[in-house]
C-alpha cells in the first residue's frame, strides 16, 4: 500500500482495529447461536456483547501475540480482558481460527466491493455526462493510430461507459462471489460445532454459508475476485492511453485538467504532462500483478496450507486500496478532461479530404467500377494528398476515371460529415437507453 | 497447440475451414439484410448461398492471400470464385475486415465455451458419482500436510464438486461475456453500413449485437473470458495436487488407474506415478498464462490497434484446447481413481487417537478446565503419542490431571468417529441438494 | 507455435527428427564412454554408430510409443530395429529417461539461444548502421508525450542500440545457463552409470555437466533462461512502441517500409498502417508469458515430478520461435524504416521556439533571476506560444522582465539547435566505441 | 510492504530519508564536478556540503511538496533552507529530476542487492553445513512422490545450494544490471550539463555511467533485476515444497524447528505446522509478482513516460523486503532444520527392498536376459511387494526365471545400499569443491 495511492476509506477497512471488530462480531454472533442451540449458557453469549463499543487495544493484542505467536488466540485473550475471563470461557468454542479469519476476510473483500462498485457508479456518471456533451463533437477515427474514418468524441466517451458497465457487472459478480462465511470447524465437518452456528453469523453479517468448506473457504473464489480486479484495472488503462494518446503535443485533443500554479517538471513550465493517466497505466500494471498470485493460491494441500495468506496480506490491501484510488482519480480526470474540439477539426483535416476515401470507394463499387479499379483509383489520388498536402476533393474532381463513374455533385455529397455521425443516436440509445 | 494435448472437436473450431465457413456465413447473412434494406439487389444476396455447401479450398485462399497480403480480401476473392465475379460484387459491401474478423473470434470463442461447458458438466457427473460412493469413507483430514480432525473422502469429491459447479457458473458468464458480434464499419459509427445489417447477422448466429464497438469488439471482453479460464485451470490444479498427494508411496489413499500392460518408467516397473495429474498441473499452467496477455489486449490504440490480434492467434486456441483436454483428462482421472479406504484408516492410526486430541481439549474446557490449562494437558500427551507412537486415550487415562475432570466413560466416548461425520448428510444436502 | 509467426531454422529445432537425433547422439556417446570404461563391449558402442546416417522414421516412433506409452523406450526400440536387437542391448544401460530428455531438451535451447544471439546481431547491425545515418537528424525529444528538447534519430537508434547490446549479453548468459547435460540416473546419484559418462556425453556435445542433479537438471537453470527471454521481448515491444507512435498520421515521423502493391486495409487504400510493429507488441506479450510458467516450473518435488514437461512441450518451441521471428521482423522494419527528417522539423516547430524553454530558464538563473522567478518568467510566455502559436523567441524580447536580465544576443544564442547535439559524439563514443 | 515480513536494513534503505541523503548526495556531488569545470562558483558547490550531516526533516519536505506538487523541488526548497537560498542557488543546474530519481533508485536497488547477496551468502553457509552434517544420512530418492532409488539427505542439501549457488551469481549480475547512475537532462542529451557531471557523481557513489539515458535510465535493466528476483523466489519456494513434503504426517522425514512453547493452532496442540515453508511459499509468489510490471514497464514513450513510476513504488521496497526477509527466513529454517534419519530408513522400507528393482533389473539384462523379459521379471516380483508388503529379496530368490539368471548371492548384492552412495563424494567434490 503506497499512501499517494490510497484513500481513507478503503484503507480504512484493512486497518488492524477494523479486522478486530469484525472478528469480534463474528465470535458474538456465534455465541448467541450456540446460546440459543443450547450449547453454552446465554449468559455467557450476552457477556460477549459488553465489548460491543469497545475500541479494542491493537498495540495491546500485538503484544499479546508476540508471546503467544497466534493472533486469535491473542485476540481472545484480549477479549477475555474486557470481558471477563470466566464470562469469555465459552467464546471461540468448538471452533478453529479459519473460521474467523476467513469470515472476516470475505467480509472486508466485501466492503472493499461495495466501495469499488460505488467507484464505478461515479465514474460512469462522470462518462455519460461527458459523453453527451460531447456526442456531436467530431473527431477523426483511427485505426493503428492512423487517420480512418471522422467519428464524436461523444463515441469514445460512450464506449467507455459501456466497458464500464460491463465492468461495473463484473464487480457485483466479484463480490457475490465472495459474500460467504464459514464456521466449520478444524477440517471443515462442524464436528464440534453445529452448521447452524455458520447460517446465523452468515445471516447476521450478510454472508451466505459456504456450502462446503475445509478449514478454510475455497480460494477459487478469490482468485475470481482478483481476476474481476485485474479486468477493471485493464479497462482503466484502456481510458487512460487513449487521453495520454489525445495529449501528445502533435495532437492535442484533450488534456488533463491543468491548475497554472502546478509546475509540470522541474524545468519546463509549459509542459502540460498526462501525468494522471500516465500514472493510471502503472496502477493498472500494480493490480493486474494480483491475479496470478491469487491464482496460484487456489491449489492449497489437503484441507489447506498457509501459503496464501501471505499473499493476501498483501494482495488485499494493495489490489483493492490502488484500484479505488485509480477509479477515483479516473473519474476526476474525466470529470475535468479538458477537451478541444478546434484541435480535432484540424486535425481532421490534416490531409484535407483524405478520410473521406472509404466512401469515395464504396461509391465507385456501387456506381459498377470494380472493386480492384475503385481500390486503384482512390488509392491514386489518396497518396497524392498524402504525400503533398493538396486537397482529396479537387483531386477526384479532376481525375476523368473518376468522373466517368461518379458526378461532381456525387463527388461533392461524399464529404459530407453527417454521413458519419446518422447513427450516433442508435448508438447512445443502445448504450444509455436514451440518446 | 500441443496435439497430445488436444481433443478433435476443440481443434475442429480452430482450423482455417471453420474460419471460413464462419466468414461465409457472416457475409451471407449481411447480404440477405442489405436485401432487405434494398441497400443492395436481392439475387446477389441470393447468389451469395450457391456457396452454402462448398468446401472452400484453404490452400487456393492462402495462395491468393501471399499475394494480396490480406487475409479478408483474399477469402472474398476465393468466395468471388464460386459465386460468380459479378454476383459477388455486393459482398461486404461497407464491412470492414473486422466485422468479419472479431465477429468470427466471438463465435469461435462461444463454440469453445459451449465444448468446455459440456466438459465441466461430465466433470462434475463423475465427482458426484464419486462423492455418494465414499461419502462414508473415513479419512484423515489435514492442515499443513499434518493430521488434523478424520473426515470423508466423499467430502473431499463434494468441495471438488462445488468448486466445479462455480466454475460451471464462471464459464457461463464467459460465454455470455464474448457472444457478441459486430458489424459497424471502420471505426464503429455504421456511417457505410446499417445498424439493422448487425442486428440480423447476430440474430441468425445466436449473437447479442455490440452495443457499441469501434473497428473492433473491445478486449475486456476477452479478458474476462481467459480470466474465467484461469480460474477454472486453477481449480483443476486444485484437484490434481489432492491426487498427487494421495497417491505418494508414504500416503497411498489412492491412485490413478494404471493398466498392468503400461511401463511406469523406463526402469522401475513397480511405479505408480501421478503422471496425469501431474500433467494436469503443467496444464494448468499453461492455460493461466494466457490471463495476463488477454489482459494487456485491452488497452488498445484509439479505435483498434492491431497488436491483440497475433495474441489471440495463440491463446485463443491454445488456451480453449489445453483446457477442454485437461477437463476431460480429469474426468477420466476421477471417474477410475484407485481409492484405497484401508490405508486411509491405517494412516489416520499412524499416531493411534492423536486425532482426536481437539474433542478431548473442548471436553476438558466444557468440563471447567481453563483454555490454557486445557490445552497443556492435551499437549503433553499428545507429545508422547507424537514420540514413541503409544495410544493417545490410554496416555488420557493414566494422567490424573485429566482423570480429575473427564470420567473415563467421557474420555472413551471422545474416541468415537462417528462424532466428525454426523453432519455429512447436512453438507451433502447443501452441495447436491440430496444426501 | 503460429506458423506465420516462425521461421524454419527454430522449427527445425523443434521438429521430432531433430529431437530424436539428439537422443541417438547422446545414447551413442554414452555407450562409446561406458566402453572407455569397460562397462559394455566396445563393439556394441560401435555398432550403436551404425545409425549415424539414419533419418529416423518418426512416424514408426510414434507407432511403438502408441504401444509402449514411453517415448524413450520407443525410440530404443526403433534404434534396435537399426542397429540390431542384439548390438543394441547395451544402449540406455543403466541411464534413465530424463537423462536423455533433459540433456536433449537443453541442447535445443542452446541451438535455439545460437540463433537468437545471430538474430540480435543482426539486429545490432541494423541499428547501428541507422544510428550513424541519422546521428544528426534533428527530432524533438517527448517526455509524457510532450514535446521537451532537441534530440537527433540518431540518439534513438543508438539507444535501442545499447538496450539490445545489453539483450545480447543476456542472451549469451541465458544461453551458458542451460547448456548443460545430465547422465546420473534415477534420482541423480549415479548408482548405476559413472560420472565419466556423463563427463563424456557432455564433452562431446558442447555442454557443461550438471555439478548436481536429480532426474533431472533443475529447472531454476529454465526460469533464467525464458526470463531473459521475457527481458529481451519487453525491448522489441519498447522499440515497436517507439515507431507506432512515429507513423501515426499526426506525428508522421518515420513509417515502416510500405510496398505500393500492399493493400494496407479492406476500405482505405491510402492508409499505411505500422502493422508489423503493432504485431511485434503483441508477439512481446506472447514471449513473455512463458517467463511465469517457467518460474512456476522451478518447484518440482522431491527428485522430480513432472509437471514442468508439459509446459516446455509448449514453452520450449512457443517462446523461441516468436522470438526469432520478432528479432528478425524488427531487424527488417529497422533496415528499412523510412524515416522523414522534414516532419521531425515540422513538428519540432509546431509550437515555435517553446522547445528551448528549458535553456532560457537556465540563462535567467545564470543571469541571477531567482529559481522561481525565472520559472514564472518562462512559463508566462511559453503559455501565450501554446495557446496562439506565436514565436517564443519574439515574446521573450518583447518581455521587459525577461530583457532585463538577458540581452536580445543573449536570448537568440538560446535557440541554436547546435547547442542539443554538441554531446552527440561522446555518446556514439560511449555506445559504439566510436562517432 | 508487510511489516512481518520485513526486516529494518531492508525497509531502511526504502524510507524517505534515505532517498533524501541520497539526493543530496547526487546534488552535492554534482555541484563539485560542476565547480571543476567552472560552470558554478567553487564557494556555492563547498556550501552545500555544509548539509552534509543535516537530518532533513521529511515532514517538511512533504509539506514543500503539497504546494509545489513536485518532489524534487520540494527537496531543493528544503535544502536550501539548510545551505542559505543564495548558496543554493546553483544546485541542481541544468539537471533534472529524473537525474536524480533514476539514479536514487538504481543506488536503492545496489544496496538492496547487496543485502540480498550477503543473505544469499548466509543461506550457502547454512546449506552447506547442513550438507555435509547428513552427507552419508540415507534416504529414499523419489520421482512423482513415489519411491525411486536410495539417495541422501546430504545430496538434497548440496542441490539447494548449488541452486542457490547459481542464485548467488545471477544477483550479482542484476546488481551489476542496475548500478547505473545518470545525469543527462532533460531527454539525454546533455545539453544543459556537461557528461563529465555524471562521470563525477557515478564515480563517488559506486556507479557506472548510463552509456546513453534518455530522461531516464533504461529499464531493460529493472525488469532484468526484478525476472533475477523472482527466479530466486522460485527456488526459494522449491526448497520450501521439499520442508512441506518431508514434514507431513505421514512423512515426517523432517521438520521445522518447534519450540515447546509455541501453539500450533488453536485447537490442535501436537499439530507441528511447517508454517514457516509454507509461508515461504507465499513469499515466492509475491516477489515473483513484480517480474511482469517490471518488464511492462521497459516500453516507455519516447524519452520517457512516468507509468513505470507508481509500479516502482511498489515493487522496488516490495519485492526487495520481502525477498530479504525470505531468504533470511529460509536461512533459519535449514540451520535449525530437525532431521530424522530413523524416520527414513523406516520410510524406505515401506515396501521391504522394492527399491532396488533397478539394480535387479540391470543386473537380469547384463546377465543376458532380454530388456523386455527383465522388465516382465521385476514387475511381477515388484507388484507382489507392492500389494503385499512382503520382501522384494525374497520373492526374486523364490522366481525360478530369477534365479535362473542370477545366483542367491549375485541378487544379494543388489541389495546393498553402499552401492547408491558410491558417487557422493564425487558430487560434493563437484559442488563444494571438497568432498
Amino acid at each position: 500500500m503506497i499512501p499517494r495511492y490510497s484513500r481513507p476509506d478503503m484503507v480504512a477497512i484493512w486497518e488492524p482495529a477494523t479486522k478486530f471488530r469484525i472478528w469480534f462480531e463474528i465470535e458474538a454472533h456465534a455465541c448467541d447461536a450456540m446460546a440459543d442451540l443450547g450449547v453454552i449458557p446465554r449468559e455467557n453469549a450476552q457477556a460477549v456483547w459488553k465489548a460491543k463499543d469497545v475500541e479494542f487495544n491493537v498495540a495491546r493484542i500485538d503484544e499479546i501475540e508476540a508471546e503467544t505467536k497466534h493472533d486469535v488466540i491473542a485476540f481472545l485473550t484480549h477479549l477475555a480482558e474486557h470481558v471477563g475471563s470466566d464470562e469469555a470461557r465459552f467464546v471461540h468454542q468448538g471452533m478453529t481460527s479459519s473460521d474467523v479469519l476467513d469470515t472476516c476476510f470475505n467480509i472486508q473483500l466485501t466492503r472493499a466491493a461495495d466501495i469499488l462498485i460505488a467507484d464505478m457508479e461515479g465514474l460512469l456518471a462522470a462518462l455519460k455526462r461527458r459523453a453527451f456533451e460531447h456526442k456531436d463533437t467530431l473527431r477523426i477515427g483511427r485505426s493503428h493510430g492512423i487517420h480512418a474514418e471522422p467519428t464524436t468524441m461523444g463515441l469514445t466517451f460512450a464506449r467507455f461507459y459501456a466497458e464500464m458497465q460491463r465492468n461495473l457487472r463484473r464487480l457485483h459478480t466479484a463480490r457475490e462471489e465472495i459474500a460467504t462465511g464459514a464456521i466449520s470447524g478444524a477440517v471443515g465437518t462442524f464436528a464440534n460445532v453445529d452448521p447452524r452456528v455458520e447460517e446465523h453469523v452468515c445471516a447476521q453479517l450478510g454472508l451466505t454459508p459456504e456450502p462446503i468448506s475445509t478449514q478454510v473457504i475455497p480460494r477459487d473464489r478469490h482468485a475470481a475476485f482478483f481476476a474481476a480486479l485485474g479486468v477493471v484495472a485493464s479497462s482503466i488503462e484502456n481510458v487512460a492511453i487513449e487521453i495520454r494518446h489525445m495529449q501528445r503535443t502533435e495532437v492535442l485533443e484533450a488534456a488533463e485538467f491543468f491548475s497554472m500554479g502546478q509546475k509540470g517538471s522541474s524545468a519546463m513550465p509549459h509542459k502540460k504532462n498526462p501525468v494522471l493517466t500516465e500514472n493510471l497505466t502503472g496502477l493498472a500494471r500494480l493490480v493486474r500483478m494480483a491475479v496470478v498470485p491469487a491464482m496460484e493460491n487456489v491449489a492449497l494441500w489437503h484441507e489447506r496450507d498457509i501459503s496464501h495468506s501471505s499473499v493476501e496480506r498483501m494482495i488485499g490491501p494493495d489490489a483493492t486500496i490502488t484500484l479505488d484510488f485509480a477509479l477515483a482519480r479516473l473519474t476526476n480526470v474525466i470529470d475535468k478532461l479538458l477537451v478541444y474540439p478546434d484541435n480535432m477539426m484540424a486535425n481532421m483535416n490534416k490531409f484535407p479530404g483524405l478520410v473521406m476515401s472509404q466512401r469515395v470507394l464504396l461509391a465507385l463499387t456501387q456506381a459498377g467500377v470494380s472493386r480492384e479499379d475503385a481500390y486503384r483509383l482512390v488509392q491514386r489520388n489518396a497518396l497524392k494528398v498524402w504525400e503533398t498536402g493538396c486537397d482529396f476533393k479537387t483531386e477526384l474532381l479532376n481525375d476523368a476515371e473518376v468522373t466517368a463513374a461518379l458526378s461532381p455533385a456525387e463527388i461533392a455529397e461524399k464529404f459530407d460529415l453527417g454521413y458519419h455521425t446518422k447513427h450516433v443516436n442508435t448508438i447512445f440509445a443502445r448504450v444509455f437507453g436514451e440518446s
